[in-house]
């Protein structure tokens, strides 16, 4: 079963969004328009509104209502990457136009702004406190999750706890919202949301493990961007936590991993460390671990076609590339 | 008459909301805290809040229900703040410590999108559709008006209409909407509801206006910042606008002014180039001229004490430090 498979039941729906994530960003500014929609050219797996859309079909058949919110989450979620694109300082310092890559700095700041803010506008239109309150909330952990990242970079102390509330606040929550919101815009339970909710959460938390896994052990082709970028940053995931701790080369991890210069000097044999200690493997056990949990969500719900997609797509998460 | 005096009839008020400030920046991650409030700690006029007040205080005598909103404007308006402190790649090349200039301008980033969201859920908790789409409508304008001034840079063909939408979206539409919003928490009418909104858009722009001015004339421990930072970035305002126009020096104008280089290095004598040419008379006037918009704006609300304080207002707004 490809990917694409598991939205074949909201497949409609979701060309519907993909048409409309570009027609909801909407400046006279032909730059920013540019800028902002540069990433949704680019595609995406749209996981975000799929799962919006999925949760929603469970309980009604008619997914009108729900496609402005399900763009809407998208588009959240593209205003988080764009800022993730405003190029550190090494970056740029690389670069020999300096004009330009400011300019580019600021783009980036700027139209994740306005990408965020047309998200916001869109939610507005349901006359929803609740969803409102439940966007900044997510946004603000959101911000929580990229500090944390941030100030956790070449911390060769960082612990389990640490990159758990980590990938919680960088993935898990916005796909967690997504399910909860999507059920919320239907005549689900308070049970049935919260159950949705839940499932979203402990699939978001398998899907980064995964992606960390992958940031190992996939080629350049498969990320599209260079393997161990999270190495190279100084970023330390569950796979290198669990070296740390067990590898019998550790003292030198432990070396490099404190370094700005080393960690991308020494990447290569960094990666072959973690994976020599087993930490690929341990990342597996924990993902894993999270699709059960994901899994046992889904007894709480009607057993619909929906939901037995839902279930083939956690256990794809935690296989993917495998 | 002292700035501060205008306030008086909301002065209770507004202490509540500056003490609300910190207290509504709420996060665990100590370092998130530290930021996001330094900038409240620095203090400031509180503008945008003692606008929401007094444009409420015209039809109501208790503003327990505005000061969420007071709160959320000013938070609104600072997330801007710090997000134009994203420091731009010629001045942290100047720095020594890398890893620390890497990290001010991610957490400059993320504490400005914290701030926002946080802006966002005090709004939330009124359950107005309405209020939201202004909120998101004006932050989207506020990045538009970003990005005009950074397009704008260096760039000596800029005219008055690009200024002035500049303007707009910098200062002028944060003000009147907080004008807007707190008449729209009150029975004012829709037409008394517009008049404030005018009324605080022309101000804005006076007051816009007048900062550019100051800029130029006024010392550094008035402004806060370094004089004449507008030219050392190339930012083209009113009175260069003019001067480039009508200057008899405007060609070695020109080509100062297109240079990053020679904008910091000629600051001084562009300065006095354009003041030569009239351009400060000239912005003063044009301040002038929008502080006539407002007054005229204030005939169509009932005549209370208010009125005739946001009248002093405006005259005092083009008058500052002359």
């Amino acid at each position: 079963m490809e990917p694409n498979d598991f939205f074949t039941p909201v497949a409609d729906e979701l060309q519907i969004v993909e048409s409309s994530l570009e027609t909801n960003i909407n400046t006279k500014l032909s730059i920013l328009q540019q800028a902002s929609t540069h990433l949704i050219k680019a595609g995406g797996k749209r996981l975000r509104p799929a799962f919006a859309l999925l949760a929603a079909r469970m309980f009604v058949d008619d997914l009108d209502e729900i496609i402005p919110l399900a763009v809407a989450l998208e588009l959240t979620h593209m205003a988080t990457l764009v800022h993730d694109d405003v190029i550190d300082n090494s970056q740029t310092r690389r670069g020999t136009d300096t004009v330009k890559s400011l300019w580019g700095n600021r783009l980036s700041l700027y139209a994740g702004n306005y990408i965020f803010s047309s998200s916001l506008a869109l939610v507005a239109g349901y006359r929803r406190q609740d969803m409102i309150s439940i966007l900044a909330d997510t946004s603000m952990k959101i911000c929580e999750g990229e500090i944390i990242q941030m100030l956790s970079a070449y911390n060769i102390e960082v612990g389990l706890k640490n990159y758990l509330r980590r990938i919680e606040r960088k993935t898990a929550l916005l796909i967690s919202v997504s399910c909860q919101l999507g059920a919320l815009l239907t005549p689900a339970s308070q049970a049935e949301i919260a159950a949705l909710q839940k499932y979203g959460y402990y699939l978001g938390m398998a899907f980064q493990v995964t992606d960390d896994i992958l940031d190992f052990v996939a080629t350049e082709e498969v990320l599209g961007k260079p393997t161990a970028s999270d190495i190279k940053q100084g970023i330390i995931t569950l796979p290198t936590i669990y070296a740390l701790r067990v590898s019998p080369h550790r003292q030198q991890l432990q070396q490099w991993l404190s370094s700005a210069q080393s960690c991308i000097e020494q990447a290569d044999h960094i990666v072959d460390l973690v994976i020599d200690a087993g930490g690929i493997d341990y990342a597996y056990y924990a993902a894993q671990y999270y699709t059960a949990k994901a899994k046992r969500q889904l007894s709480y719900l009607p057993d619909t076609p929906i939901t037995e997609n839902l279930r083939n797509i956690s256990e794809f998460i935690s296989e993917r590339n495998y």
